[in-house]
């Protein structure tokens, strides 16, 4: 039995998420089906990070057992050209027994970008969040200097169903960086794992400071609060992106 | 009656071209719509560019007369509101009566996007041409030089319906100039006008030659040969974007 990793890339516009759903067309099922057909067995995929509806992906990886003497450095194009075309498989290797897509990452990155054009786009529209409102900018950057490092980020995110531990809620966001490109704003996410909606809560947050709703100077309350209705807005799923994940 | 310019963005993606068809969504037919919403009557509007199916724009110009008094800088955004998300009114601008979207422009420029990365991607696919074989870049700018310049162009176009004049095929490429980021390769053309299909004629040329298929050096005996066989596949709608016209 070999254990297999695929770096996968995807355009998450029109699936349900990557986990698999009872009701719709999550990114999981697709590529399963699509490994189904070469393993010629029903073969279940493991992915890294459980991306939400519409959220997008570069360097998504998951893994899969198999007992198969395919060439690795086949599996890629085997596995694309049953793929639909918002689906690509962009690399695969053989990782041993022990590794997990998701306990064994050292480090992810997630980009969320932002277009701050006073009108919408039409061009590229399912890849950012609009906003029509002039951000400032170095406000938004002054307020996330304070979400980098050790928190509890329960203002972040949504209760979670199972019992909760202090810790469940404890985080470390290694780097968060805004970086502009003409209308663009691009925030960069660095850390080891997020909770669910981590990233979108705490960008529509940072666009609440980037438009004086919120005070740069708040946010340190705002996370000790431990209170999600303390925070901003969640963002849209469409500007966030899934970079690469490192191990 | 005031005549007033439009300046549009679009993803041409879902729709059969710019130009009002019996069956088929036409980007003309959809601002149309909201037009007749606004002002209360049917109105025409003429485009610059009649794009084809799948071909974007960033900066196509169209102009329709209209007995109103409402202010012009309200227009785009009342348009937009009825416009549906792929399609984005820019700016509105009052012309004089002369004035004529298709015969008054001086300049403009189409950009064609080739995706060069070994793998096809997921993210933005509708927006470029993926080829996954290397191209030479330095061979295919040695080769667009050669359409720099006043040609008769008949070898990159379809035989015209109309009667044919011996200058009916002769264009200005004003310049031809290729860029890379990334795995992306840009070849922007500028001219006051280009034949049916010939910026997606001289791209597939182009790539010919950059994957060895054509010399650059023969560029000059297929223009001069006036006739489409002899020069290279067309190059996919996709790839194609109007960034702006001048007058």
């Amino acid at each position: 039995m070999r254990q297999i990793a695929l770096i996968i890339e995807y355009d998450g516009t029109n699936y349900c998420g990557w986990q698999r759903q009872l009701n719709g067309n999550s990114l999981q099922a697709e590529i399963e089906k699509s490994l189904a057909h070469l393993l010629t067995v029903p073969t279940r995929i493991y992915g890294a990070s459980r991306t939400d509806a519409g959220v997008h992906a570069r360097g998504q990886v998951a893994t899969f057992r198999a007992m198969t003497t395919i060439a690795i450095e086949k599996i890629p194009a085997a596995l694309n050209s049953r793929l639909p075309a918002d689906i690509v498989i962009r690399h695969a290797y053989e990782v041993d027994e022990n590794f997990s897509a998701r306990y064994s990452v050292k480090m992810k990155l997630y980009r969320y970008t932002i277009d701050n054009c006073p009108q919408r786009i039409a061009l590229g529209r399912d890849y950012s969040w609009h906003l029509p409102y002039l951000l400032d900018v170095e406000k938004m950057r002054a307020a996330a200097q304070y979400f980098i490092g050790t928190h509890n980020f329960r203002s972040f995110t949504k209760k979670k169903k199972d019992a909760e531990k202090p810790d469940d809620y404890v985080r470390e966001i290694v780097a968060c960086t805004l970086t502009q490109h003409e209308y663009k704003i691009f925030i960069d996410f660095m850390g080891r794992s997020f909770l669910y909606n981590m990233v979108r809560n705490i960008v529509g947050t940072l666009v609440d400071v980037g438009w004086g709703k919120i005070n740069a100077a708040e946010i340190p309350a705002i996370i000790a609060a431990e209170n999600r209705p303390d925070a901003g807005q969640g963002a849209p799923a469409g500007g966030l992106c899934l970079e690469w994940i490192r191990y």
